[in-house]
């Protein structure tokens, strides 16, 4: 039996959720992270827990000073840590802890390479499928199966409503890519674009209480011609829309700039960079090159500059990387950024399996994450393909769910391995019904069993 | 379009299969390594091509006079290496080619680290379900997703006839687990079982044309109480049962005391030793312990007993290893066994997914092919759950072509890559058709991309 427990911190309303797996035989129950939330009505929202520890400045500058937050305490039980070594983390800038003081709806998590490896899961409208209602319903499902966080990738009319219906009904930190709705609102015409319309546009969106954007601030003029003798060009999107600015007008990024006055934005609503990979490569041919490690050593620059400003930083890594340029990606990144988290997107090991990157990417993910990234994009089945369904959210988490633990135990992370050995245990008692409910996916575990021995008896057998 | 053409050799009975992806637009043909075989009527059974080949000796015997056989010519053309690199690690005992004279049905195929990394599929009939046909069915099922070998692990009444059914239908070289026919003959019960029995189904197998077996000689009386702390105790099959008897009759493993009468019968028909790993770990736990470090060394020795009788070895490996000791468990096969190509089931990096067994495994696997394992033991989604149907095979099939593919291409294996840049350079052009036609998985690329956007223009846009 499953069941929700709370663990309560030096203040009462430090409420810290778990998954207590109930045992047979008077077994040890297993406690497991949860990234569930309290579960809500989509049409009123979460309520706004962290109300009460709404503060000025950020965690960062918090953690400088010496201070322990309500939200390092929070992170610190569900990590099963001491809160100092979070605070410590923080203000080193080798982890981060995303929470806009307009999300008050989140249960606070870290993301550093010290702590458990985390999952991120894309979500979004298109303006070709999928409404509010439907989004709403992914992100739930999402934190269901154990996204530590989400981002709205949203593009099309609705871009505000959905993302406003997102925050409300989210418990984890919500990502954005800002210079998506900045298209929007130039008519879909990158040149169009200006560091005034970014702007506004981030400033809404924080005022939303959105956690953590991506600014492909390191997509600079010079870096550009280095892409055109690639496979596969520049594939982020926001990479393709900034060099466009870039060539058309030939300056230099806006973003890249105009970057401390972005930072000064950040820092007031706690908004942590996540400074994007625009030149990631899209194939394994492209893997490490020349274009993506210029922009890397110019994410380290940047990163110096949002530290200054006390914004917290995550660095965007690829993408496709053969297994053995994974760990140069790692390496490299930890090297220029000064350990800042590094927050990667699978990578792909190979390019021959569309349907199915999921899996070619959480190779490339659980060995990236065991190297020492803290947090993995998640990647659906229908990568290159189309619109991940409700079904393909779920396969593309519970892979990269496996990737992530796969990599806590490589780790060592404290207390990882107590859940293997609590199923494995349950495994060579054939005690079933405990091995499925320790399961990723009890749901699955327990229907592919049934499907060849459906009887009773044969669970406890 | 996708078409199967041949490459002649020097002989012109040696007709080497390709699959051939044809592109448009004037893109170069991409010829994939192609396991399908020509394809059967399941009552008739293939031709036997290798027929005219037949020889005395085996093929390690031949290599070590410095002879190319028939069969070393057509992988050479199959792998696009040098006949004589094919010769010489054969030579060597770092490849094997199970080729049994009485299996003229298959098409030759090399297992070595200096090869393209192989995959074995399992399939069987067991007492509680499946039928011969269904076998056969699945046989062909696993061979046109491109299964390299394939163990036929039935339990049951058809032993006999459906690995008949199998083998007259198999292009490709098919294992066996000898012990599991063996115990059937002794009703089920380990403890009377007998080197004259096992001998017995050995050359009833042999004499039908399995290319390879596995024989758990390595399981030593003294090795069994090692395994006695445990988490998760014996879980190889073959292994459970060696103990059971060793431990009953207090005595060493009878296929240890009569390994060298057992080489001597190989030997006579060519058939490759797969020496089993009979206490492999079966959680996380268990991993690296000295159980199944102490099986290794043995296997080492056994390994030379076999080359002194020009038969060809290949050691099974684990099962269940975090990534951070996956490394470890090459390294030290390479060692003791002088080379002899590694065979591992997967190894699963985590035991908290059951019903995601084929991802938590791929993951290992990829990793251990890219440190030099030579062939992978597929496992798929019901691994610990119950009996793979044919959706399950599939799953497994493809999962561990990723893996394989992913390490081909960490190891810099000639032209592994072509493959992915001509896949990638079709997705950055739009060219769709030539995008699913190159897939690993042509249907189901296509059908989830026709899921959100079905209108033929889409698919050339």
């Amino acid at each position: 039996m499953r069941r929700k427990v709370y663990v309560e911190g030096e203040r009462p309303d430090i409420r810290v959720p778990f998954t207590e797996v109930v045992l047979s035989g008077g077994h040890e129950p297993v406690r497991l992270y949860d990234t569930s939330g309290p579960g809500s009505d989509p049409e009123v929202g979460l309520p706004p827990l962290r109300r009460p520890w709404r503060r000025a400045g950020t965690q960062l500058a918090a953690a400088r000073t010496g201070e322990i937050t309500p939200e390092m305490e929070f992170v610190a039980i569900r990590e099963g840590v001491a809160p100092q070594l979070v605070r410590d983390e923080i203000a080193a800038g080798r982890a981060v802890l995303p929470a806009n003081v307009n999300h008050p709806e989140s249960e606070p998590m870290v993301i550093g390479s010290r702590f458990l490896v985390k999952v991120n899961a894309n979500i979004g409208t298109s303006a070709v499928t999928s409404s509010v209602a439907a989004e709403v319903d992914k992100l739930t499902w999402a934190t269901r199966w154990g996204a530590d966080t989400v981002m709205d990738l949203s593009t099309g009319p609705d871009i505000h409503r959905t993302r406003e219906a997102i925050l409300r009904n989210a418990a984890v930190p919500i990502g954005t890519v800002p210079i998506y709705q900045a298209l929007e609102k130039v008519g879909g015409d990158p040149v169009k674009l200006s560091w005034e319309v970014f702007r506004d546009t981030v400033i809404e969106q924080a005022e939303q209480g959105v956690d953590y954007m991506t600014v492909h601030a390191g997509v600079l003029l010079p870096y550009v011609p280095l892409a055109v003798g690639r496979v596969t060009g520049i594939v982020s999107r926001g990479g393709s829309i900034m060099a466009a600015w870039c060539l058309a007008h030939h300056e230099e990024n806006f973003l890249y700039t105009h970057f401390a006055e972005l930072c000064a934005i950040l820092a007031r609503y706690d908004v942590t960079f996540s400074l994007g990979d625009g030149l990631r490569p899209g194939s394994i041919a492209d893997a490490n090159d020349e274009a993506q490690f210029a922009e890397l050593r110019t994410l380290g620059e940047l990163t110096k500059i949002a530290w200054a400003h006390d914004v917290q930083v995550m660095i965007e890594g690829p993408g496709h990387v053969p297994m053995h340029k994974i760990k140069e990606n790692v390496d490299l990144q930890q090297e220029v950024c000064d350990g800042a988290p590094f927050y990667t997107l699978g990578p792909l090991t190979t390019d021959v399996a569309p349907a199915y990157d999921h899996i070619t990417s959480a190779i490339g993910a659980a060995m990236i994450g065991m190297f020492g990234t803290a947090m993995l994009c998640y990647v659906t089945p229908k990568e290159h393909l189309g619109l991940p369904d409700r079904d393909d959210v779920k396969a593309g988490v519970i892979a990269y769910k496996i990737a992530a633990h796969a990599a806590d135990l490589a780790k060592g992370h404290p207390g990882a391995q107590a859940w293997d050995d609590a199923l494995s245990r349950a495994r060579f008692d054939f005690r079933w019904e405990d091995q499925f409910e320790l399961a990723l996916d009890p749901d699955t575990a327990r229907a592919y069993h049934d499907e060849t021995l459906p009887a009773e008896p044969a669970k406890k057998a």
